[in-house]
């Protein structure tokens, strides 16, 4: 690849983010700004200024432009399917960047993209299997498997938060509806209402952090829906094992933040459930690393290797 | 590579199977004989006898042996895990047989070998995604990604009938048992005890077959289950699209005879329970086309392509 820069996107429902990267995937400028939720047209153009913000001043070519976005989205084509927080159902984002801005544009979905951050330069370093997944209001993911990510047929695997969990075929319920920090809060505002005794009654409008405040505290609800919650984690992440076996999985999100209130009834849960403890040989759960960087540099990735779906060790630290 | 056959052995808790294959992967000779689980010795003597008798009588070379074998097992040292079936907890077989017979000997998972022998040579090809799943008494399957098998980190990944289904922390179930034919058969019994009116209260220690039957002929009982479990086995196959996001998934195993009294109940959870259109944009669920031979067959590019886990587009008929 000859000299130049790369220039790496995170768009979100908020937030647009861009940063300029050298081709060592170091971050050397950023802009930030919110996302203008008007119309398709408001988003890309809130991308096209963050990207012009980070633009080299000093005639350095931009080799091309990755972009991590919030699915479902066709990476082969660049196309955004039906987001749940961005107005552009089907529209043809890479495209439209691609012309705004006379670069190449790649397209993947946010998660994946970091994933990819993550595994090159974060906590799934030294891996060649490793599983990403975020939990926050919702949980996301990205499967590295054999040194590279697991795209699919159509672009839209790894989605871990969608996983479907049912024992009985009329109560089918998604993965992230029993594990993300919204649950938490409303299971716990449920058992209020049925005037189960907690100290949260105190809290107006409590989240997911005064719940783990009040669990550290010794609340006996508090403590159960955490439980109930992480039990529930530790299940879906037995899931992963047996499918993907991987050496590693990077849990990023603001429900981590609970630590051990969460990861100890996991840990419980996976150990109970795996089908054989040969799974856990040398299997690590650890905390991402970057934060938000980890969709800036993946999005770089998706840039530099075929969309981040060729073999990526050769960006690996 | 140069002149020579590969030797494939279908290693069951019933039946162990061995076939001389040609390096185009075709079947050239057979045996067939009981397992005898007395012992682990009294395993490896039938395997080495199936072996033997399928062994090229004009000095034609032996290249390498491929076994696929119940899991857990792990593919890279050719040790039997803890197999339900198989008296072999621990078990170097790989090192044992090698020692036996003097040539390279490669063992995977039995579902794995039968997933790379209906991509090669069956129902998968011509795709590069694809999952290969059998319904009888248990489920198993194989997962090909991007045109390579799914191994994992410790080569125990693909069990898609180790899925576990929870809604509530302390009723979690295995995939399987929702949609096996035990199961089936159980929850007619179960129904039928309760005092619940069926055909099948006739039919003396009826098996899935039967429910089959009497569904067909309109019996309410009969269809209840079959419906419940074609549901959750049409939950489980969006949990893979979500994952995987295949081009097709080929099913096999005895629950499939059910027809579409198993596949259109199917059908209505996957359309109703898919997260968007797009994962089923040319997606296909067809019959496995190998039945027994996919075992072979895989088992056989087990021994030529780095246990499976290789490329195995050059196989692709």
């Amino acid at each position: 690849m000859g000299e130049g820069v790369i220039i790496a996107v995170d768009l979100g429902g908020t937030q647009t983010r861009a940063a300029r990267l050298d081709q060592q995937l170091r971050i050397v400028e950023r802009d930030s700004r919110p996302t203008v939720t008007t119309s398709a047209q408001t988003v890309v153009d809130g991308v096209v200024a963050s990207v012009r913000a980070v633009w080299p001043q000093d005639g350095t070519p931009v080799l091309g432009i990755g972009l991590g976005s919030p699915g479902p989205l066709d990476p082969f084509t660049g196309v955004i399917l039906s987001p749940p927080n961005l107005p552009m159902r089907g529209f043809p984002l890479g495209d439209v960047l691609k012309e705004a801005l006379g670069v190449p544009v790649t397209i993947g979905n946010d998660a994946n993209a970091a994933a990819l951050g993550e595994y090159v330069r974060g906590a799934g370093r030294g891996t060649r299997n490793m599983i990403y997944m975020t939990v926050s209001t919702g949980v996301g993911g990205g499967f590295i498997v054999d040194g590279k990510l697991l795209a699919g047929a159509r672009g839209l695997g790894g989605e871990p938060g969608i996983l479907l969990m049912a024992v009985e075929p009329d109560d089918v319920r998604m993965f992230e509806t029993l594990v993300s920090g919204p649950h938490i809060t409303r299971m716990a505002r449920e058992a209020i209402a049925t005037g189960v005794e907690s100290s949260l009654k105190n809290v107006a409008d409590f989240n997911t952090k005064d719940v783990g405040e009040a669990a550290r505290a010794g609340d006996t609800l508090a403590l159960s829906v955490i439980n109930r919650a992480a039990t529930l984690l530790g299940v879906g992440i037995v899931n992963l094992l047996h499918l993907f076996d991987p050496e590693r999985i990077v849990i990023g999100g603001g429900v981590t933040k609970l630590g051990s209130l969460l990861f100890d009834p996991m840990w419980a849960a996976i150990r109970q459930h795996v089908s054989t403890p040969a799974y856990l040989d040398g299997f690590q759960i650890v905390p991402a690393e970057l934060g938000g960087d980890a969709g800036l540099i993946g999005a770089g990735i998706l840039a530099l290797a075929d969309g981040g779906r060729g073999d990526v060790s050769a960006f690996v630290d």
